[in-house]
This record gives C-alpha cells, sequence and structure tokens, in this order.
C-alpha cells in the first residue's frame, strides 16, 4: 500500500481520514474496528518496536509518539489501543529468543495485549506455573494475539516478585465487560485465565526487564531503542493520545465558535474576546506541554542510542512528565468544551466524545498525578523511592 | 401522603430513596420517569411559586431551592426538569388572570415546560398573533400540559421586543431530540408549533415581566415573593443542581475511597494524604458555594419580603452568582473524579454520571461565565449594560 | 468619644480614614502607630472579648470579625495586630480569676500579645515554673503589657503538654526582628525572657483551655461567648483581614482601572472585556469567601450562645474554613494585581502593599492551607487525627 | 578573562557566584552594580546580537537566551538590565551604517538602555526633529550611553508612525524614580529629554524595523540573526529571566525544605507529602515551560538561518508564547512560596525576592497575558489584529 520512500507519519495522514470516520463505529462497536487495525497495519506502525531481526523497524520515541498523536486526532480510541498493541513489542524483545520466535516467527505482524496490575496466580510447577486469574483493561484484545499479564509470582528466595507472564490466545478467553463512558472504542476488556502452564521461556520479573537482565535484555547490542527502560515508552503513550485529542479539540472548537451564534442574542462567538482568548490560552497550553513531551522523548531517543541507563531523577522524570503533560492537555480541553455551549453534549457532537476521552487519559493508573507527583517529589527531595507508589 | 406538620425538606428526604433508585431508568429513558414526577408532586413542591389564590404555597426561594438542591444529590436530571416547570408557576404568575384561569382553574396541579431563546416566528392578527416555530431544550416536556415559548415580538412603535407565549399542549407537538451525553433524564425534546394562534392575554414582554408592569404584576400585592423578578429565581434552579451534585459527589467519593485499594500496588487509597486533601478541598469549596449561594438567595427573599427592588449591580449579582457557584461545583467534582480512578468510569458506576451532570449544569445559557462575568464586570467598572448579553 | 448608641462598626468606620492615612507610616515603623491604637481603644474593640465582669463587651464573633475586616480595608497590618490583641481576651478569660484580676484590675485596657509556638524552655519549681526563651512573630508587642508564650510543660505523670505562660511586660525585653516583605505593620517581634518565674495561676494547658476544663474554663457562666474554643476565634483573625485587603483590592482596582490607560497604545483599560471579567470573578471570588466566613461565624455564635460543643468534624472546619477562606482572598487579589500594570509595584502604589499582605496573611502556620486540608480531610475521611498537624 | 574555547554559558557559570553575591546590594542601591556589568562585559554577552562587522558575536538566540536565565538565577534584575541592554544592538543593527558607527566605532562596548512606549513629543526641522519628553523604566540606563526611545512621528502622508529615535547620553538625563517593591535592582529610571536635535540617521519607524525595510534591514545580508524582527528578540528577554528566577526557586526551595521544621509541632517538612507534590508540580511546569520556550527560540533560530520570514500565526506566537510561559513560572514559583512558611517573607530570605521578581516578570507590558491572549486567539480564530494590541 505504502512504498518506502513515505514516512512513517505521511502514511498515518493517508489513513486518517478513513480512522476518523469509523469514529463514531468504534464507540458503538465498543472495540477498534477491524478496518482501523487493517490500515495501520499496512502502515507497519505495529511494528515501530518490533527488532530488525524479525523485519521490525526500531523507530525512534519520537516518530513513534508523533505517529500516535496524529492518529488520536482521528480517533482516541483507536489511538490508544493500537499504542499499546505497537508498544508491547518493545517489551516482547527484552523475553527469551524462543519466546520472540514463538510469537513473530510465523507471522511477524502479530500483536499482544497487555494487562499488567499483578492480579494473575501462579503455583510453581516444574519447568514454569500454573497460572489464573481474570484480568480487566485489556485494551485491543480483540486483535491481538497473545497478552501480556501480571502477577506476583513467588522468589525462590522467598517472598514475591513482580511479573509478566506472555500466554497465547488459545490460553485464554475474552469477556466483554467494556461498558465505560470514555474511550469506549478502545475494547478495553477482560481476560480470563483458568490455570494454564506458563513456562518460564514466557515469564520475565519487572526488575529485571528494567534493568536490562532479562533473557533478552542483551539480544540486540546494535539497536537504538532498546536501551531504555520499556516501562517509560509503555507511559508515553497515554500522553501522545492525551496530546492529539487535545489539537484535535482547539480545531473543532476554532471552526466550530467562527460560524456560532448565541441563541438568546444572536452574538457571534467566534468575534467575542473570551472565546477568542480561551481559544489562545488553550493553544499556549497544548503547545507548551507537546513541547514537553518533545523534550522528554528526545531524551529517551538521546539515551537509547547512547546506551546511556538514566538515573533516578530522569527515570522519575520520565515516569511522571507525561502525566502532567496529560494534566495540561486535559485543562486545555476543558477551558474549550466548557466555553461550547449545550449543543456540544449532544451524541452526534465530537466535542464530547473529545471530552470524555480527554479526561479518561488522566484516569489510567500511569497519568494519575498524585501518584506521579509524589515519585517526582521524592526523587527531587532526595528521598527514598516509595515501593507503594509505581 | 404527607400531613401538614411535615416540612417540604422532610417530604423530599422521605422520597429521595426511591428518586435515587430511579437515576439509571431516567438516563435510559431519556426523560424524567413518571413516577419520581408523582412522588414529586405529592410532595406539593410543585406549587411552591404558584400563587395562594390557587392553592399554592409561596415558598421563599431558599426553602425551595434547598429542596432542589436535595433532589439533585439523588438525580440531577429529576431535579433539574422539575424545579424548571415549578419555577415557571412564577413566571405564569406575572400573566392575566385570564391565563392562570386557564392553567390551574381546573386542576392546579398543572405546569408548564419552556423553551426562551427567541426562536418563534410571529405574524400580528387580531387579538393575538400566529405562532409557528421549533423550540429545543424544553425541560420536563412530556409531564407539562403547558408551554412558554420565546420570541421577538414585533412592537407596535417598531423594532422588536423579547417577548413569551404560552401554549396549551394542543398546539404544539414534542419532537424526541433529547440525545446528550448528560443530563440525559431530563428529557428537554423540541416543541414544534405550526400556525397556532396565541391570544395576547397569553403574551407578555420581558421588560414588562421583569419590572412588574405585566398584566399580573400586580395581582398579588400581599405576596411575599412575586417582588423579585422572576429571572434571578429561574437563573437559580441550575446552581442548585449543581450544588446538590457535588454534595452527592463528595459523600459517594468519601464511601468509595475509604475501601479502595491501587490496582498496581494494593496501597489503600483511603490513608492517601493526597486523598484526604482532594476530599478537603472539594468539601471547602461546595460549603463556600453553598454558602455563597444561600446568602443570595436570603437576599432575594429579604427584597422580595420588603418590596425592594432590587439596583443594578444588585441584578447583575443575582444574575450571575450562580455562575460563580456553578464553576466552584464542577471544580470540586472535578477534583474528586479525576482521582476515582479508571473504574469510575464504567456505567454502571453513579461517580462518573455525577461528572457528567455537573459539567452539564455549566453548559446552560445562564450559566455560561464568560457572559456573567462580563456582565458583572461592567456593572461593577460602571459601564453601559451590554445588550448582547443576556 | 463615641456614645452608647453608636454601634461598633459605625465606630470603626468613624475613625477609618485616619487608619488608611497612617498605612505608609506603620510600614516605615515596622509597628501599628500608637494613634492607631489610641483610636481603636476608644472604640472599645479591644474589649469585644472581655469578660463582662471587668466591663468587657462580650461581642459576638460575627460582629467582631466584620470590624477587623472593615480595619484590613484601611491598614491590615493594624487590622493584624489588633485583632490579635483583642483575641487574646478570650484566652485569658480561661486562666484564673486571680490572673484576670492581675491584668484587668487596675486597668481594664490592658492587652495581651503572643507567641504560642512551643519555643519555651520550663523548669519546674515550688509553685510553678522558671521560664526562659525566645519567641519570635509577636504581633503588636509594643502595644502590649502581658505576653502569652507558648512551651511544652513537664507533665506530673510523664510527658509534655502543651501549654501556655502568661508573662508581665517586665518579665521579658523586646528585641527588634522585624524586618519582612509584608505586614510591616505589625511590629511582630521577638520576646525575650531570662529566667523568669511564672506561679502556676498563670499557666494553663491547651487541652484543659481548649475543654473549657481550665481554672476559670467556667467562671463565666451566662456568657453567650466564652463556649466556643478560643482557638477558632484566634484562627479566625487571619482570615478577617484577608478579606478586608481583597475587598480593598476590589474598590482600588475598580477606581484606578477606570482611569487607567495602556503606556503603549492609550487604550482605555476600563472599558477592556478582559479588565472587567477580572474585576467580576475577583468580586465573585471574594463575596464568596465572605459568605463563607460569615457563615462559620454565625455557626460559632451559634454553638456558643446554645452551649453546644463542637462535634470533630466541626471543629476540623472551623480550623481550616478560613485558611480556605484566605486561599480564595490571595487568588482574588492576584487575579486583579496582575492585570494593574508595571505602576502598580511603585513604593507609593497602594495596590503592592495589598498584594504583599495578602499574600502574607496565607503564611501564617493557621492558615496553611496544606496543613488544614490534610485535617478536614483526615477528619471526613473518618480517620484518627495526626498529631503533627495543628 | 576568558579564552577562546570558553562557551558563553561556562563563562556566565564562572562570574554567577559574584552576581549572586552582589543581588543584595543591587536591591539597596536600586540599580545593578557596577561589578556586575563590568564582569558580564568581560564575558562578552553584550555583544551577542552585535553585527560581526564591528566585532560583534551574533550569538543564535537560543544561546543568548540560556545565558540570561542563567544569570537570573543570581539576580533577577541584572538579568533584566543586561538583556536588555544586550538585545538593543539587535536593534540598533537594523539602524543606518551611520549611526552604527557613531555608536560602535571608537568603542564597540558601547550599550544603549530603552524606553519603548510612544511618550515622546517631536517637531519636524530640517534632517530630523526636535524632540522632548519624559521616559520611564528604562532598565540599565546608568551603564548605558545612548537611549532609544518611542514616539509617534508625524508621517509625511499624514496621521502618525510609531518611531524610535536614539539619542546619545549628553542628550538625555536621568531622574531617578526607581523606587519599587520588585526588580528593584534593574536601575529603571526616568530619561529627560528637552528640545533635543535628532537627525533623521538616528530615527526608524516600528513598521520598517520590523519588515527589515529600514536604513539597515539589509547591511548584513550573510548574518544568520538579524532576519528576525528584533521585537520577538527583545520579547523574549522578560521570559527568559523568568525562568531563571523559578528556577532557582526550585533549587532554594528544596535545600529550604529539606531541613525545616515546623513551629507549633517540630513536624519535618521535608518528609511532608504535600511539600514533595508541589516540589514536582513546580519542576514539571517549570520544565515544560523550559521546553516551550527552547522550542520557541529554535524556531526563531531556523527562521533567521534559513531566512524565512514568519507569518501571522507564527508572530502571533513568538510574540505571546513567551507570556504564557511567564504565567507558568509565576505559578510554580507561587505554589513553592505560599508553602515556605512566614519565615521567607523576612528581607534576608532569598525566597521572598524571588517572589516579588518573579511576579514582577509578568507585569510588563509585553507579557501582559490578557494583551497576549487577544493576540494569539484573534490570529488563531482568523480575526483581523487589533491595533490597540500592541
Amino acid at each position: 500500500m505504502f512504498d518506502a520512500s513515505t514516512t512513517m507519519i505521511e502514511r498515518i495522514r493517508a489513513i486518517l481520514p478513513q480512522i476518523a470516520a469509523n469514529a463514531v463505529q468504534a464507540e458503538g462497536d465498543r472495540m477498534v474496528p477491524k478496518e482501523n487495525i487493517e490500515l495501520l497495519k499496512a502502515t507497519g506502525l505495529h511494528r515501530a518496536f518490533q527488532p530488525r531481526a524479525y523485519g521490525g523497524l526500531e523507530l525512534p520515541v519520537p516518530e513513534f509518539e508523533n505517529c500516535i498523536a496524529l492518529i488520536a486526532t482521528a480517533c482516541g480510541s483507536t489511538a490508544w489501543a493500537f499504542s499499546l498493541l505497537a508498544e508491547h513489542n518493545h517489551q516482547i524483545a527484552l523475553y527469551s529468543r524462543e519466546l520472540q520466535d514463538e510469537i513473530w516467527g510465523e507471522d511477524p505482524d502479530t500483536v499482544a495485549s497487555s494487562s499488567i496490575a499483578p492480579y494473575g496466580k501462579s503455583v510453581e510447577v516444574e519447568g514454569g506455573v500454573r497460572f489464573s486469574g481474570e484480568f480487566g483493561w485489556s485494551s485491543g484484545c480483540d486483535h491481538a494475539q497473545w497478552a501480556i499479564l501480571g502477577f506476583l509470582r513467588d522468589a525462590p528466595e522467598g517472598g514475591k516478585v513482580y511479573s509478566f507472564a506472555i500466554l497465547p490466545r488459545a490460553d485464554y478467553e475474552i469477556r466483554d465487560t467494556w461498558f465505560t463512558q470514555g474511550m469506549r472504542g478502545t475494547g478495553s476488556k477482560t481476560l480470563v485465565v483458568k490455570d494454564a502452564f506458563v513456562p518460564n521461556h514466557r515469564i520475565e520479573s519487572v526488575p529485571a526487564l528494567m534493568s536490562l537482565t532479562s533473557a533478552g535484555g542483551h539480544l540486540y547490542p546494535d539497536s537504538k531503542i532498546f536501551h531504555v527502560p520499556f516501562i517509560y515508552v509503555f507511559a508515553s503513550c497515554f500522553s501522545s493520545v492525551s496530546l492529539g485529542i487535545a489539537e484535535r479539540m482547539i480545531a473543532l472548537y476554532t471552526e466550530r465558535t467562527q460560524g456560532r451564534v448565541r441563541a438568546y442574542t444572536g452574538a457571534k462567538v467566534g468575534q467575542s474576546i473570551p472565546a477568542c482568548m480561551r481559544l489562545a490560552e488553550s493553544a499556549h497550553q497544548v503547545a507548551a506541554g507537546r513541547a514537553f513531551l518533545e523534550k522528554t522523548w528526545e531524551d529517551m531517543r538521546d539515551h537509547a542510542e547512547r546506551r546511556v541507563f538514566p538515573d533516578a531523577q530522569k527515570m522519575a522524570h520520565w515516569r511522571t512528565n507525561q502525566a502532567y503533560a496529560v494534566k495540561m492537555f486535559v485543562a486545555a480541553v476543558d477551558r474549550l468544551f466548557e466555553a461550547s455551549g449545550g449543543s456540544a453534549w449532544f451524541d452526534d457532537a465530537e466535542a464530547q466524545r473529545l471530552f470524555r476521552n480527554s479526561h479518561m487519559t488522566a484516569a489510567h493508573a500511569y497519568t494519575d498525578y498524585d501518584i506521579c507527583a509524589q515519585i517526582l517529589g521524592r526523587a527531587l527531595m532526595g528521598l527514598e523511592p516509595d515501593p507503594s507508589l509505581f
């Protein structure tokens, strides 16, 4: 569909109108429409973080996140779910070669969904664990062939260690529990695992993944992307979606306001000074938030390319900058939506969808600013990390 | 159902559990459930502003608004629609005795809905006007027998004068257009009038209504409620609903947070300092907003009882204080909702309904703070009123 | 100077121009001008909380606080220092009759300053303690004859109990340490005590004072003011000062803006929509904050008159509502000051003094909103009080 | 003092301790200390925008602004005044070669102060104008040998055109009027001109300067800095100062808070969760504001280097982004200062100086956000520029 000279952002731009046209359907179906996945797979974006060894692109973080933000201007739910499907490849690349072959060997377009809160129950057995549990919030699961699931594994030396198991589609069922008022199109349903065997080569602990000491931690020594701990790339997705939504809100508000007339007085809203000032302040806020994200993305790219492991304050910033940016984007969207009048609340008004989706980008555990402010604040104040904050 | 010794607020409290139980149905039906209307009519609250001559209660503003806020803790949509149905009686009491007899003569429980933006088209004929138009946003119209509709009437001296015509149910149809993401249960559908004749005794101009020089402006000289221009009572409803929603959000957040555990870490949110601080700040903010409204209500009551007509700055405050209070309530709800986690977004979570409804209380033309800030700011700065701001 | 028919607020209004005229001098002298104290003593306001047994007024809280707010429109520093001098009489009224006679027996106009952080060092001796320490922040000390000083006293049963000793002027020196950028006129200097003997009848513990079980806790059973724990009245002073400053800022901004012209363009700021909107929003915010304080004051008056001891949540509100109101007032002042241009920063511009003093009303330990939000939040969430928050 | 291999930022870092040590003196003297000017001139930074033809550096905007921000961490007043002195060279480079020779011919270290509001009175005479007026706000004038002064010149075709005359030190007197509560050390005194003759080669109109059609508009075709209209570089100074102040506040708050103990309770503030969260939020906000400025600076550099003239929206952003960033910095400083306690208000506490200076960076006509929001909002909404907004 695209020739090699077409940049990724150009490819996304080409399919954007169709993604936008499907946005209402995504909400109605409560999952990403199949067509969107096909269009996006045609661009190759899902292979952004797949190792080159499997034909992946190994795109730099800034290029990837810009694409996600652009998709979100058309459909926030699609951007959310697809960005996670794509990003999980970064995580898979840190597992054993054996697992990577299982996943990508036959079909390199294969992707995984996830549910990372440690809700799994495991029993240690020869060569692995018996694994069970119910895992909500698995965005894009309808379009994935594998699932990455969190649990607290019994450590050999006693205690528990936060770990992720990766299971094939045959080992879990999807339960449709995704009835929400925001991000409806992400299809973030519940995965149910009943006593599946998970061999050790499909399991890694979070500390190993974070410190690049997992089975695949050094499989790709020449890569320019895998040196940054995957969790910071994972954490970046939500804010990129939030950015795209906010940028779309600015464009939509401008269009709508230019033509809007007040019901009671016939006054033209587009010439109203407060309407212009709201637009300006939100435009500034979103531009500042974008600049903040871009600088953070560049910093990750730089560390990855130079193979410099980030220090504690740097990691605290990477973990939390995105949540602060999301706060900015939500505030920018609110400022415009609250001046959009009652008509913006109708089902067929795009503005209300942007409003709902924008707020929900701030409701993920990773974008919870109370948590993030504590993480960064403690790091800057020189206190020990608080393990209850993740 | 209630004996005379039961105060109105006690009556409301008695039916509150049933109103709350019907809140989900109200959203599904996209109108106030019939049972709610019956329960509320049994309390007599709809007759708060009906003249005593027709058996009405002539309740003081503070008592009425407190009841509306209480209803809104159970169902914001019901409170919104019912408060308007009730308040319109204040307006009807300013019309001719003839119209009042038509409306309340046979059934004193009769109520009217409205749509006050001047969208009607009229042609002057002998004894009245021929009247047509489509009027959206008529909250509670399914439960009303009359409708109050806005239009710009040709003035005898030339020009147009903003007026309200009151039409019986037979003269208009209800078109179901109420498909929204907020206040779904208000059933604020569209009224369609096709060339109906409206006699003059069913029409009054806004200036006459505001200055108490309409046909019924002095019918009830001993009343302690009708001396305050009706529009300020009308304007009070939205903020009372917003107050009730916010007070419910505080209670709900407290309950939910006391039992909430973080997915990733198992940390108890109820012992989290940021969670407590958010609760405190919203509790302060809502309490301050309530105190502000109560003082404004008392001021209206005082003017009405002493028959003192408010001066320009006072009217600017009455028109706008409620919009500032709504800003406070929405901010208080946001602060709690944004710390409620993704689970608060599910369809069956009350929190998301409160969030949506709270924001929509700020989307009415009367609660638009950009407009209100200009109205009050001009008045305080000593500038002439701007007619494009109403 | 005033006859009995003149209300206290009228008396304050009468002396207000002279207080205002002395405001610059107060800053220069870094203490309340002697003339201000004489004028205020002539009104009798310092005797608001003095028992009637000594000729005091036993004014209700709302009346007192309204006077303080009014004084603060003329000079925030004078209002701050004088309100504390006056309020301390409430505290003295809870001590032994013997001490009250010592203080008011000869001169019932005598007042005390304080420094309540527990910085005193004490050694138990026969009949009392030997007492030493340096105590900063003693507002109005130049005009006081006694000082109330905090320390942790050795409890007979072991441990320490937070207590206040009251010392006569001869037992301490004033060290001039009051070199600040805000509230310069309060003269909140340092009191130095070197090994003074303080007899037991001049010492009470905070728990005894709070629970009305101190030596004088029940001396005035018919009083309508002493039943409310003194600390909540003490806490009210700061917010009343903040209120007055904010109300003055609104008036000043209105005057200045009506005549202001932009340097670069000659545009008239008074007709600027943003200038009007800022004025409106601050006017709303201050009016809402005032309503919140008034309701809190009335609640205290009501409890005092009915002799109902407040429950834990009520006390948490009384302790903290004032801090929330101060936040509102500071925000309102900032909104206006930041639109007042560079000329507002000159030494002879009243606006900058209001700005500095307003911010400093939020810097007292009692108005620290981080502390207050935790106190109220814990109370509402049902957690135990945290003793590190006072 | 510095050899060629030392970068400009390293040079600034080297003199920073001495600049910081002089900060209190700067406030007391109400002007930049002579030593600071000498130290800074030794770095060569004042020649950042001087044409290479006169030995200037032609530094890119980002490099210059980073130096200003760094200076402001030590002394905001010095950074403010010096940045303007340096930036004016950009403007002078747009005047006639004749004037440039007059200014830099003998002493290439010569700098000019300015006062650009159009307060001058002029009478057209042969070869120039007779010029008079009083011009306030001339930051750094004590250290300048020339002054750039605004006036509305009679246009040959009728009407007035906003213009700047440049006068030598002999043609004006300095009147010491700089008695303020913020940025005291800038020495922004008043320049008084009495009927001086200003020849035409020392006068240019703003439109000509902005469109690079002034006498010197194309003197340096190979320059990589002069293609950006000077006003956007001028506008950048204030925000760079504000950035530096905010960054210093973060460092200072961290230090102070780590050691701070609450007076009443002995609680350690540095382990307080709210204290950490405030630090984090301000750190995020300042980092985001910095990223926004850096991106804007890079954009200017890019346009200048590529000689692309900015379009209307771009210019609106360059004019206003800096004011939005200043809002962010002031908010960040406030958040920390208001949690710094009363002790931060003492004359010898650096925090209060940062607080005052930070707020004053938002009080310049160029950082007035009400103006800026209108400028950008109109541009984005597609309205014509409003000439009353400059």
